[in-house]
């Protein structure tokens, strides 16, 4: 293990988390809602280490696979503890181990709350709680590697497949820092576009913005007690719209840049993701106006559908109706996307549709393969051979992930909550979505589970966003052995 | 598709089925139960064909994968109708689609009911459907392995392939016939010796051989109202032993007849097998012990804890009492068993814990690859490399179980019941069990779903117990083209 760049790694992360705290700060002074001593504590206790660790320059050094996870994994634990100190200190959140479940939700783009109403946090607090679904989306260290000069793009790539979500992460452009500026870039202006047409749509500034975060990132958060009901149609057809827009993976708007169309519609991807969404909305649209008692025509039910999917599909999370009061057809279509989740490439969680697409074409040649034994046949995705390393690894993804899913629920089992609830509850953090259905559905809340269930709910946001491997390497022997 | 061949086996599989029936026949009229007419004409009716497509010789031919598959999933489905015939004309189960499930459910060893009392059956219709446990256990097909003279052992293979489960079947002895003449006189002994035990515990005649017969196959049919619930604890304590013995590979019967003690104790599968079954039981033991009500000691809750998890790790799927009343956390171990299921190359259904180890040490294998990228590393289970070739097989199963198990569940949610009643009924089907939660409880029954969601529960026991392939092929167009 390369301590030093390890450490090196970790100042920064700290001090990105540190710089990020300075707009609620001064938010906090402007609204005058009295969260500022907290803010400006959490980013002295972030700020100090930050400078002490950041001082020694990076000397060229070994930066494997196993840094990769480890500088992610510790990075982002840290992040999310200094991130809960202004909840915290400011009372808003009395237990500790709520605010850190509150901010890991929040960095992971789940959109899980612990809160049973919101507004009391105050706008400084709402804006800090929105921002970090901004920050994790895209993720902490890409955004690092963007901003860091450096050299040795072979090393340095192993932090962003560690970060970065997706059975295959490559790089856009030749230089690992120009991808990474790239898709910072493609993501600041996206969300800029996204805060203007909301504003234009009738909604304030501040839910504008903080609304464009959690959209932006697939977070899920919102900054009003009663969710995204309150805003208009309007704000909420443009959301949708949005949310789908950012679960696409952010090489088709590198494609777009390139004025690349034909790879954009031959992408299988894209093809496969549009037309989930637009088959399970339409189908829920039926099941819900024929089954229930709702007073909804059929075409208000049908944008109600298409939000409520695309919030879902793309693991987002938000919500303009109780969807758990739905038909259990319905919910099963969204217990089923909550697994399927965005596109590989995209800030959206989940297990992507690559991955389901590799997967599926795995199964349909090994079927193949029982008439023509002999035959040779590859796995194709996008017109290009996917690799067996990558099918190995999808495999293996997906073993670990049942794993670390029983386990999840068999713990979270030992509290008071039924099937649904606990199910759902597993399936909507791991996958990074946030509101399940029973008494976590969108109406509800996190509160209700014992702390060895948020802990462990916690991890599973962790290691849903990170896919798993970087929290799992640090409990492994080998990662901490010198011999390596 | 070599149809000569499989019109061959369809007609002894339906001999089959007509022989079988005789001594249910002889029973209804010694009894004097009123059925003998109705079990006379499905002999009839089974038997005519079988006569006609069987009194030609069989030829040497082409037997691929791709006949075995079909001679199988054709087989079961023909031995099934006709099988549910004496129940639907009986009138003791009014609707065919209703006698067809219960039937399906008895060949398959899953044990789900859609009767709320199955007294009123009488004596020989109970014993018939008892007795396609046993019948469906080993397998039909084996059996006809085992009783006709053939040659072509390559050939024939393919058939046994296609009916027994587990990840990697093979032969006991170098002769396919002598193999299958083995398992089924070691299947028939026990049998004998389960019957014998519990007749000498107390129980009544027509009672002990029912058992023994659901035993065998792990299938889980009761021929009293109250379940295994009136027994003795003596007997109750004797089909947990017997239970958990079906659940073993026959491949450690064989072992034990040729004194191999040393491959039997090092055999990784059947440790991981009772190290499951005792944790699991212990661990439910003091999680119900202590969380509920019941006015039952420690010991007599561990004494249904270790029948639960036998009956529901085998996959048999009978019941002392109603589990569904237990806390979330054990009805969350005995879901993850009803997945697990029981050892390959033994009666019970389910994942089979020779694939779960092969997956775990996949990942595991895997995960040692990433810290060293160059290794060379292989899979071994009983101290043999796990061909390339089984390790695709295993992942390409689990990804078209899961896809299975999806799609049924989306079907069944169609219905009015809940989450836990779904997701349970299709785990229970699937794996062939027999009783799930909620609404299909040990204590409910299948008796409220639709029509629609009754086929596609059906299909699914099917589907598990022939481990999908063969009832996938049916729709699979290569299947019924001449260029094969």
């Amino acid at each position: 293990m390369n301590l030093r760049i390890v450490l090196f790694y970790l100042g920064r992360v700290l001090g990105v988390g540190a710089i990020s705290m300075v707009i609620p700060l001064i938010l906090s002074l402007a609204f005058g809602d009295g969260s500022w001593p907290h803010i400006l504590t959490a980013i002295i206790i972030a700020g100090v280490p930050a400078l002490a660790l950041s001082s020694r320059k990076l000397r060229k050094g070994n930066l494997f696979a196993r840094e990769g996870y480890v500088i992610t994994a510790l990075g982002w634990i840290l992040l999310s503890m200094i991130g809960a100190l202004p909840f915290y200190m400011s009372g808003t959140i009395p237990s500790y181990i709520d605010a850190v479940f509150e901010v890991v939700s929040g960095f992971t783009t789940t959109g899980s709350t612990i809160l049973t109403e919101v507004e009391h946090l105050g706008p400084s607090l709402l804006f800090w709680r929105s921002f970090t679904h901004w920050l994790g989306g895209m993720g902490v260290l890409v955004l690092i590697l963007a901003i860091l000069p450096m050299s040795g793009d072979s090393y340095h790539m192993n932090i962003m497949k560690a970060e970065s979500a997706g059975p295959n992460v490559s790089k856009l452009v030749p230089r690992l820092r120009d991808t990474a500026i790239s898709l910072y870039a493609i993501y600041f202006v996206m969300t800029i576009l996204c805060a203007a047409s909301l504003m234009l749509s009738g909604m304030k500034v501040l839910d504008a913005f903080c609304i464009s975060f959690a959209t932006a990132g697939t977070g899920g958060f919102c900054i009003l007690n009663t969710g995204m009901n309150t805003y208009s149609t309007l704000s909420q057809a443009l959301t949708t719209i949005w949310m789908i827009l950012f679960g696409v993976s952010f090489t088709i708007y590198f494609l777009m840049i390139g004025k690349d169309w034909k790879s954009i519609l031959k992408n299988e991807e894209l093809r496969t993701y549009l037309g989930i969404i637009v088959v399970s909305a339409v189908l829920i649209s039926f099941n819900v106006f024929l089954n229930s008692d709702s007073e909804l025509g059929y075409f208000a039910t049908l944008h109600h559908s298409f939000f409520t999917v695309g919030s879902i599909m793309t693991t987002t999370g938000f919500a303009t109706l109780d969807f758990d009061l739905w038909p259990q057809f319905s919910k099963m279509i969204l217990l089923t996307l909550m697994f399927i989740g965005a596109c590989a490439g995209s800030t959206g969680g989940g297990i992507k549709v690559a991955r389901l697409i590799i997967l599926f074409k795995q199964a349909k040649k090994e079927i193949h393969l029982l008439f023509h034994p002999k035959a040779v046949r590859q796995v194709q995705l996008e017109g290009k051979t996917v690799e067996h390393s990558v099918i190995r690894s999808v495999n293996n993804y997906m073993i670990i992930y049942v794993m670390v899913f029983v386990a999840s629920l068999l713990i979270v089992s030992l509290d008071k909550f039924d099937f649904a609830t606990n199910f759902s509850a597993v399936a909507a953090t791991m996958n990074n979505i946030g509101p399940g259905f029973s008494a976590v559905g969108p109406y509800g809340s996190y509160a209700g589970f014992t702390k060895i269930s948020k802990i462990v709910l916690t991890a599973d946001m962790l290691a849903g966003r990170l896919e798993i491997l970087p929290i799992l390497m640090l409990f492994h022997k080998n990662t901490w052995s010198r011999h390596f």
